[in-house]
């Protein structure tokens, strides 16, 4: 059968997830955090007052058509201004991405028409219509560890040291307005077979779409299967001393009433099996401890690695009852070379 | 039949040559200037060493498809970024064959791109793949008016008072150097069925062409008609108190052995019809007096006056021998108000 599947995230794991996904179906879309504030987006952003573009781009290329002039234009869009003069850093398609926004307002028909143009395979809009902020109340950043201080930006939040405890969106309004989810990323989740959350920078491009209150309901209500791929390293800032579990935890935390078909990791990042399988069933999932890192490289996904495992965790457990207790484990006998990346 | 026609000339003159043009045939070849150092263009120019590309924006856009989506991509590349910031005032277009220009490097291939994207009719080549600087000699600028001065650069050239005598063009290697025509352009010269030449910036987009050897050369020798088109009023800091004659001898001081067809001109934007006769006789011309000029507008040309005057230019004198000896003259008797525009 053909998927219609939907993947949540943002930046590099995102480009990650659909990379992967095209390989299992046609009909992706995915739904992307608009809460950056950081490089060639956050100064599109702050000097337009438009949606940071740069992590729709991203999704945008990786479902780009590989005809030669869709790649082409995916390449352009890529493409980062040299020198060392005020252009410098943007990504040309962030630019035209702002381009668009202003002219045409809406960012779904910008969305419609940047996808024409990379001949996009499946669909790419904001989780929200109008530009987030994150804020975050992170410990560890005083002497008594137990001190939380609030801390604004998704920048800031991924580069203050310490522990992220919870994070919290802002809509336009700012404190106390609730972001409003977009309604053709509510509709993509509620009409799904299946969607995906993560991997990804986990407090900033996965968490967040938990914290859409439409996204949030969508997800809860939606038929689809929900698979979570985990990261393959903790990540600093974000989540340092992160177990895999701990991923699973916070997700629960942010979002208590979600329940989740299967939890997808690598089977060279989990020191602890067991502790993963329960934390997964806690939250009603199956895991399944597959390799889908590059060979050599265990801090990267494998796109082709990650389809096999989403197809695999897909069809479920052999007994087909798709219960939590039951757990698909590859390659577990694999000899792990030196310590395991979860400090 | 259909004509296969090459304009050369840039900014807005040649925007509404190539709208009115795009009406006499569907085989058009814009042939643009590459000095401009003011504006967007000037900024990416100074900023990334490019070729300068609003020029070739705007003839692009002249050209574009009709269609839903080349008008959508055509109104984007001519939007101009707002706010008070780094990018405040780049053209969007402009961003993109930028971009284009970093990702390809040949000019050529670059334009070929963006006219797949906005469904160009025809084609826009550069006058040479590599950004020029014009020099001028200004008099004008002292108490004694026969001192000369020599302004270097479009916007200087432009905005300096005085009169301009002669310009002269530098190649990428500074003076001494001779720009290079593109090829493509000089080919396509050397095939037309027809060549215009104006109006617009006469110094500093319609000369410069003439500047180019290669250019220069292929307009001398290729079969095409060559039809001039007058500007309808002076322009302050190029030809403030030029006659309409006077733009067709300096245009012959540029490129003696340069022999003209036809020179259209508005009807009511020529003081002395005989004078201009005799200038165009100069260059083997028939002058065409012909209406051109917005009805109550007379500093804009009427795209579809302008393509009537040009079928006219092309279809030759009533007795059909194309001598400068007779003139093709509209509409004199009409009555003109007020004072000529040309002081």
């Amino acid at each position: 059968m053909s998927w219609t599947a939907v993947a949540l995230g943002g930046g590099r794991g995102l480009h990650v997830t659909l990379t992967a996904l095209r390989r299992v179906t046609d009909d992706v879309t995915a739904v992307v955090t608009v809460a950056d504030d950081g490089g060639s987006s956050g100064r599109l952003r702050r000097e337009l007052g438009l949606l940071p573009p740069g992590d729709l781009r991203k999704a945008m290329v990786a479902l780009a058509g590989e005809d030669p002039a869709s790649a082409m234009w995916a390449t352009l869009f890529q493409h980062r201004f040299g020198g060392t003069g005020a252009l410098a850093g943007h990504a040309v398609g962030n630019l035209v991405l702002a381009g668009l926004l202003e002219q045409l307002g809406d960012p779904v028909a910008v969305l419609a028409e940047a996808a024409r143009l990379l001949g996009v395979r499946g669909r790419v809009l904001p989780m929200c219509t109008e530009p987030l902020e994150i804020e975050a109340d992170v410990s560890g950043l005083d002497d008594d560890a137990d001190v939380e201080r609030r801390i604004r930006g998704q920048v800031a939040i991924a580069t203050t040291p310490g522990r992220v405890r919870r994070i919290r969106l802002h809509g336009p309004g700012g404190p106390g307005e609730a972001p409003r989810g977009c309604p053709e990323a509510v509709e993509a989740v509620l009409r799904a077979d299946v969607v995906l959350l993560g991997p990804g920078s986990w407090f900033t491009s996965v968490l967040p779409h938990l914290l859409v209150p439409e996204l949030h309901d969508a997800l809860t209500r939606t038929a689809a299967k929900k698979v979570v791929v985990l990261n393959l390293v903790p990540q600093p800032g974000e989540t340092a001393g992160f177990s895999p579990e701990l991923h699973l935890d916070v997700l629960c935390e942010h979002a208590p009433r979600l329940r989740v078909d299967a939890v997808i990791a690598d089977v060279g990042a989990v020191p602890v099996p067991d502790r993963l399988r329960r934390a997964a069933a806690a939250l009603g999932a199956e895991a399944h401890l597959v390799p889908v890192a590059v060979a050599g490289a265990p801090d990267r996904h494998d796109p082709a690695a990650l389809a096999l495992g989403i197809r695999r965790a897909l069809a479920g457990p052999a007994d087909g009852t798709g219960g939590a207790s039951s757990t698909t484990l590859l390659d577990e006998g694999t000899t792990r070379g030196g310590e395991a990346p979860w400090r």
